[in-house]
């Protein structure tokens, strides 16, 4: 699989341009920005940028918050965005609950109707929407949807143009990985993101290892989803505030080259 | 439904004697044990001053660690003591990944064996068995259990004998829940445990909420505990090294009841 860098990465090291030069400089050939980087760099510099190096855009991060208010502005424009970078999807982090809500059901329902409402918008635009089940500890505060066959469940009643990413970090621990990496196959599975998950973890966002610095059964997992015909980037995406955010962000890279394996 | 006192939740301030004494004078009729604190007590001491007062058992914490090396004496000796306490049911966290282990999938075939070895030995000593699926987040160190689905998936295929503690701590982001307690029914439901879901959350392990002062719908999953027909107590349990922990033990067994409902 090739490698794709995940900008979240370097974010507190490199701004999107530097990132760009360094994935050219390292011979990364896919990249997945997240939205302020573009937005400071400039939307049309960026695609530019990125296409001039004939990248592969392997995801815009990210479309979601369905359960906060703005989300139909911020989601039609992140669909524009995702256009222009000509991304092989719009990574969907949906929300958690809403502000003084206890409703775990009804935020889910909230964001099952909010991604039918923009999932037509996204076919007219070409971007499939990738929906990314979020780890449980995050259910509160960033995603609703926690597992892949919950993410599924909604892409089977939404039909076309939706599918799912699936973050090694997120869904390591799942008793029903394998089976519902098969059930999504290589038509619903958009995007394959990996780092490790450390033993012990402090911190629950920001704690993401390198590949083989924690307990994840990578080959393994990469197994299954190479078993879909999956023929996608494998993108590297470590949030990391005690380690990798305060590196020189030329050796993360190349560490990330050595260990995506 | 009645309230049941898992010590955990004031054991930095008081040792079991103590908090056997505050359960009787708070009026709290229900007694969840750590093994531990039973030891530090003396076994017997401990049976003896439980019985005094009446106390329900509502489960010995704990049995389990099957991917651990001394499990098998160890289980055998949690079964004996939830015996001698006449506890309603031997709560099992499982254990994680082997030390230096990735995988996952054997750990879990480890932890299946392991029950089914003790299992004999549960039902002839009257305690039954309860697995308590804990947060994925836990899935590496803890317990590789990790949902209620996964739990019940073994008890069906082990038999009579055995159940499970539902901890809304580890299962109230479950997309299945409400469907999983009814499938678990009165038959599997050994054991409900209450807390809350702080936001944020700043530890993995030890930074549990106060009924009310996090985000999770406790009514609700109440609700569909008691549908079941389940007509055990509810079992407050609060790791809380930052709150908690620090506050006068009188006055947590006072919130304890005013909050629990």
């Amino acid at each position: 699989m090739d490698l794709s860098l995940n900008t979240a990465t370097v974010r507190k090291q490199w701004n999107l341009a530097q990132i760009i030069d360094g994935c050219a400089r390292h011979g990364i050939r896919g990249i997945s920005p997240w939205r302020d980087q573009v937005a400071a760099m400039g939307l049309r510099e960026a695609a530019k940028a990125i296409r001039a190096h004939g990248f592969t855009v392997t995801g815009l991060c990210r479309g979601g918050f369905f359960t906060a208010k703005d989300w139909r502005d911020d989601n039609r424009r992140a669909i524009e965005e995702a256009h222009e970078l000509r991304a092989a999807c719009l990574v969907l982090v949906v929300g958690g609950l809403p502000a003084g809500s206890k409703d775990l059901c009804g935020a889910r329902k909230q964001v099952r109707d909010g991604i039918a409402v923009i999932l037509p918008e996204a076919r007219k635009a070409g971007v499939p929407l990738a929906i990314e089940p979020l780890h449980p500890m995050q259910a509160a505060e960033r995603a609703c949807i926690n597992t892949l066959e919950q993410a599924l469940d909604i892409c089977d009643e939404l039909g076309d143009g939706i599918g799912v990413a699936c973050d090694v970090y997120h869904v390591w621990w799942d008793p029903k990985l394998e089976q519902q990496v098969r059930r999504a196959g290589k038509k619903r599975l958009l995007a394959y993101h990996i780092c490790d998950w450390l033993v012990p973890t402090r911190d629950l966002l920001n704690d993401r290892g390198m590949m083989g610095d924690g307990v994840i059964d990578l080959p393994t997992i990469r197994r299954w989803v190479e078993a879909t015909g999956y023929a996608g980037f494998q993108e590297v995406e470590i949030f990391s505030e005690h380690d990798w955010w305060k590196r020189d962000p030329d050796e993360v890279l190349e560490v990330c080259k050595e260990r995506a394996g």
